[in-house]
């Protein structure tokens, strides 16, 4: 493998995680994690694209991005790449309309999507909303369909609070899987659609790229 | 294929499914399905040994067996092999103290086993006890063992109500397995123990057996 001297020398853009990354979420807002205010910092300085690209799906950009400038972080929403506003795309493309059963923190992304007689299900992140209620309506939603569409914003198993580890949408997604007998798709890392777009965003090749 | 007669010369027990077979579940107790009650009470006047082999794990089998008595069945508690009574067995041979995930309906089956300080997880069909707060209990239980052992009554994706469909404990097992990177060990159908244990009660051998 190249010495880091010259792989660095190609690079062109940086892809930024945020939760973990650039801080601890938490109660009260989380914490910056030591460096990464300056670290944003000097990269933005520097002669590189920098985009962020999180999983995050319990907040809307608007709430994720409010919360790292009070933490002295230099972002705005337009240079974040989130699941949801990715989500809302394919729903619109595609004229789907979904049960949404997601946090109500994100609820405000889905703004100006139709939901009424749904005819797929959006799944991500729901926390508490993770009733047997709520999980039930989406079963039931998906079982009325000739096709069943079943949209995952991430399928990550677990995170980690200061509370102790906490179930996320993955584990949800694959119950319901399991129960209608369908494969989800997946919106959010890992999937390659994702980081294309937000490679897009920076005008930045694959080949050309650091994440963090 | 022998023909009817001559395979049933050899049969010399019978196992009965209950939901579906001797009565459809829901409100008020539900209903006995029709001639199912005469059918019994023949098949104990023949020659042949009757046993009742369910996956039903949101009530004890005093619950159950009381709802069969007032449709009229002529069946009481030891003549019922359910999933409950088999797992605790399960959990008394190895010294398993569980996190018990499962409907208050059934939880006197286990009036009998320690619970304190869990070294594993049992789940059955919980209905609205699937709250995200006591998945992520069963979650971070089989998260902090060396070891993690998930105990799962049936494995059922879905069963109908009058109300329509409803998540059976299947699903929910899913997520866990796919959370802690870990399989379950299912009691209850289809699992070949759970049948051999249905026999072993009546004393007949599989090719003695007919199923409904």
């Amino acid at each position: 493998m190249a010495p880091w001297g010259k792989r660095l020398a190609g690079v062109r853009g940086v892809l930024l995680d945020i939760s973990g990354v650039l801080y601890d979420s938490g109660a009260g807002g989380g914490t910056a994690i030591a460096g990464s205010v300056e670290a944003v910092a000097r990269l933005k300085r520097s002669r590189l694209k920098v985009r962020f690209c999180t999983n995050e799906s319990q907040k809307s950009r608007a709430e994720l991005v409010g919360q790292l400038q009070r933490l002295g972080f230099d972002i705005s929403e337009q240079e974040v790449t989130a699941p949801a506003p990715a989500a809302c795309q394919i729903l619109k493309e595609q004229g789907l309309r979904p049960y949404l059963l997601i946090h109500d923190g994100v609820r405000s992304e889905f703004d100006q999507i139709d939901t009424s007689n749904p005819n797929c299900v959006v799944i991500a992140d729901a926390g508490e909303s993770f009733s047997y209620q709520n999980m039930n309506n989406a079963f039931q939603v998906l079982m009325e369909l000739e096709k069943p569409v079943l949209i995952s914003l991430g399928k990550g198993r677990y995170y980690k609070e200061t509370s102790g580890l906490m179930l996320d949408v993955g584990p949800y997604m694959k119950a319901l899987e399991y129960a209608c007998g369908i494969k989800a798709e997946v919106v959010g890392k890992p999937s390659p659609e994702f980081f294309k777009s937000a490679l897009q965003a920076i005008g930045v090749e694959a080949h050309q790229l650091l994440s963090v």
